[in-house]
C-alpha cells in the first residue's frame, strides 16, 4: 500500500497552474480546485470525480473528500467519503490516484445523495475512519 | 483577542442542517457548505462573504478561507485570505465572525481577482501568515 509521502508528491512541486476558475501555486490548493478532479484507480480506470471536501470544524483538517462515482462498480450513483490521505495527485493525469482494488472500494462505506446529506455526524465518521484504518490508513481527526 | 476554543464553538454542538446544497452534522462541515457563508466583524457589519478554501496539501490542513470584501472597506472588491483560526461560526447568524478591526483588516494582505490566482505560493503564504502571526494567531501551515 502506497502511503502519502509529502516528499514525493509530484503535486507539491508543480509550477503554478494557470486557469481561469481555480488558484493551485505552491504549497496550497483551493477546494474549488479539488473539486471535479478525476480519480484513477491503480490500473489507471477513471472511477469518478471528487464532489466536495468535508473539513473537520476543530481542528480545521481536511478529514475527507467524497468521490462520485457514476456507476463504475455498477452500485449506481454513490458517494464514497475517502479520508484526504489514501488520494496522492498525479500530475501527469492531471488527478488523483487511490491505492485501493476494487474489492476494497466496493466494501467502503458509500452513500445516496440523501444520505450524504447527514454524513458527518460522529457515528459515520467513525464508520468510515474505522474501515480506512483497518486498510492502514492512520485516522486524520 | 478572541481565539478558537472548540469547547465554546457553537458550530459543534448545533443540529443537522437540512439544506439541498450541503452536508453539515457534527464534527465535520463540508467546503460547498463554508463557501457563501457570510462574515461578520465584532460589531455585527456584514464584511461579506467566503470566496473559497485554501488546503495545505503536504498537512492536508485548511490554511485560509478567502473572503470576498465587496467594497465594504473603500478598496473595490477584493479577496482577504484569512487564516482558519481567525474565524469563528457564529450559529445565530448563521456566519463566522471575525475579531478585527477595519484597521487590521485594511492592513491585511489582500488580492485582485487575477493576482488571486497565483496565491497560494510560497512567498505570499509567508505574508500572509506573518501578518496575522503579528496580531496573535499562530501559524496554521
Amino acid at each position: 500500500m502506497a502511503t502519502y509521502d509529502a516528499n514525493t508528491d509530484p503535486s507539491l512541486h508543480g509550477t503554478a497552474v494557470q486557469d481561469e476558475h481555480v488558484e493551485e501555486t505552491g504549497a496550497l490548493i483551493s477546494s474549488s480546485k479539488v473539486k471535479g478532479t478525476s480519480v484513477y484507480n491503480s490500473v489507471g480506470d477513471d472511477l469518478g470525480t471528487i464532489h466536495d471536501v468535508m473539513i473537520d470544524k476543530r481542528s480545521g483538517r481536511v478529514a475527507y473528500a467524497v468521490m462520485s462515482f457514476g456507476g463504475f462498480l455498477g452500485i449506481g450513483e454513490k458517494y464514497h467519503p475517502l479520508p484526504w490521505n489514501v488520494l496522492t495527485y498525479d500530475e501527469d493525469k492531471g488527478g488523483y490516484n487511490i491505492d485501493l482494488s476494487t474489492e476494497q472500494l466496493r466494501g467502503a462505506p458509500n452513500y445516496s445523495s440523501d444520505e450524504l446529506r447527514y454524513f458527518g455526524d460522529r457515528q459515520e465518521n467513525e464508520r468510515v475512519s474505522n474501515y480506512y484504518g483497518g486498510l492502514g490508513y492512520p485516522p486524520l481527526i
